[in-house]
């Protein structure tokens, strides 16, 4: 039987990997809130530089309850949304099937284990520039390579599960490369390295990632948080060698002028994800010994910053 | 023989100190540059809390090499303008007249004791909220009071001198409070714990410092950078008792919605007094011992704003 799917959240990365999976032949549901009528009568559209597509017809709802339980369940929500995920959940996954947590930051695993049991719980990593261009109309720019790991409630590395290499294979016939992780703490906090300074310094300094190297503070302050969110990784168990830090910085002078979704949250007045990217590292690394004060620091300006856009919304 | 005085920068601080100064019968002469033209014509005008006044001639010049050499030099420039100093004061003070630094933050009597020698030289702090409101008009809108005291090489207390008797005694003569500094450099960082939070954060985070003050997380990082100024200055011989933290945020408490000076600059494209009181500061804080992670991230978010802002001026 067909696999099938349930994408939980059909924006800028649901739309995308759904799309995607639907187009190579799985049996795919989404579930969107805002653009719900206009994909329901127009399908979704891809424009991507690896070629654009179009789904005219695809399987959408606005409710979780009126959805069909499915194989795996793809939480692509922002993660300023998953107060939501206790009522969603049980409707959309079949008792034994995987949920993928398709989202940023630290810690959102273990909320999703709290529903469904650890052992069901994958992490995946998705390194791709794609962002909404109107309603049912995805824009991939740029990557869209993944990583897999498997959750565990005492953090300690997965290995690779027969789970994980499952995932894996629907995701490489989508035509992703995929990565499998050992350890899925240790890729959540390596992707922090790259997050927590080009998405944070982004929005308080109101810059794009080539912005951000060429000046020499700035530069010099993305290599003092990365040291610190390295220094967390180590004392939450997670080490990450260090010439890492050199290898996202010349990295980061690779990319095209990249302004990071965070900022594009941020200017567009939607909520960012302060608690996920910043909050929860910070707290992980500071309840293990370390101590963070720039990733503190720059938690607290986020907070600022994104309860001040709050006052602009309704 | 009447006092004289040459007042080195004519903006929101000099054309203040100094049109009051010479209201109250002093022999005032001012060093002015874009506004001279306008200031040789029409004068001074001060709009003012305590009282609006304008002194429809005064003596103004756009070189310093013009002036008469003076009992009392009182520089008031922005900081980021004091090389020009070695060239202005030989031709504005007397060999044996004073100087007065009327600078915000750190690191400035140096500079000037290298020119005219260590006795020589005061620092007088300004607690004053005044802006330049055109061309030779200047607006006062709150307190005014100044602390003076003596500069010494090695940083340690000069005491309080005859010199800055003599200099309080000019200044209570013109109207304002005059308090007198055992130790300067105490002086001065009790200054930055205030300056550094609320002038930083005001920039970064786009504030006014009520704004900064009712968010529960800038009012902790305000609180936290505190703590910092005060572990520098306590590292550099000048500590500061704990209770004076509590004091600063509640005195802000009760401060009217303020937008601070460095704000206002940079909104306005000029430069900010970035390396006086922050950049100064963290090297004097970490050349003896003092970490100031927080103070430096600032310092450095606030230098890659000055940096980009530069390159929108000619």
């Amino acid at each position: 039987m067909n696999t099938s799917f349930a994408i939980i959240g059909t924006g800028a990365v649901g739309g995308f990997y759904g799309a995607r999976l639907a187009r190579a032949g799985f049996d795919v549901h989404f579930l969107a809130r805002s653009d719900f009528s206009y994909i329901r009568d127009h399908g979704l559209a891809v424009e991507s530089k690896d070629g654009d597509f179009v789904l005219p017809r695809v399987n959408v709802y606005d409710d979780a309850r009126t959805m069909p339980q499915c194989d795996v369940a793809v939480i692509t929500l922002k993660t300023t949304a998953n107060s939501a995920l206790p009522s969603i959940l049980p409707s959309v996954v079949k008792k034994d099937g995987l949920v993928l947590v398709m989202q940023n930051g630290l810690g959102y695993e273990q909320e999703v284990a709290k529903i469904v049991g650890p052992d069901r719980v994958l992490g995946v990593l998705c390194f791709v520039c794609s962002n909404k261009a109107g309603p049912g109309r995805i824009r991939h720019l740029d990557f869209g390579h993944i990583t897999v790991g498997q959750y565990t409630d005492d953090g300690s590395p997965g290995g690779i599960t027969s789970r994980i290499r499952e995932i894996a294979g629907y995701f490489t016939k989508a035509g992703f490369a995929v990565e499998t992780a050992n350890d899925l703490g240790t890729a959540r906090w390596k992707k922090l390295v790259w997050n927590v300074p080009y998405s944070g310094l982004s929005v308080v300094l109101s810059a794009t990632t080539d912005m951000l190297n060429a000046n020499p503070h700035s530069r010099r302050l993305a290599v003092d948080l990365m040291r610190e969110v390295c220094d967390g990784a180590a004392a939450c168990g997670h080490p990450i060698e260090p010439a890492f830090i050199d290898k996202m910085v010349s990295y980061t002078d690779t990319m095209p002028p990249y302004l990071t979704s965070m900022k594009l949250d941020y200017d567009a007045h939607r909520p960012m994800e302060v608690e996920s990217i910043f909050g929860n590292p910070v707290r992980a690394a500071q309840a293990s010994g370390a101590r963070a004060p720039l990733m503190e620091m720059l938690y607290r300006e986020l907070k600022y910053l994104d309860e001040e856009v709050e006052k602009f919304r309704g």
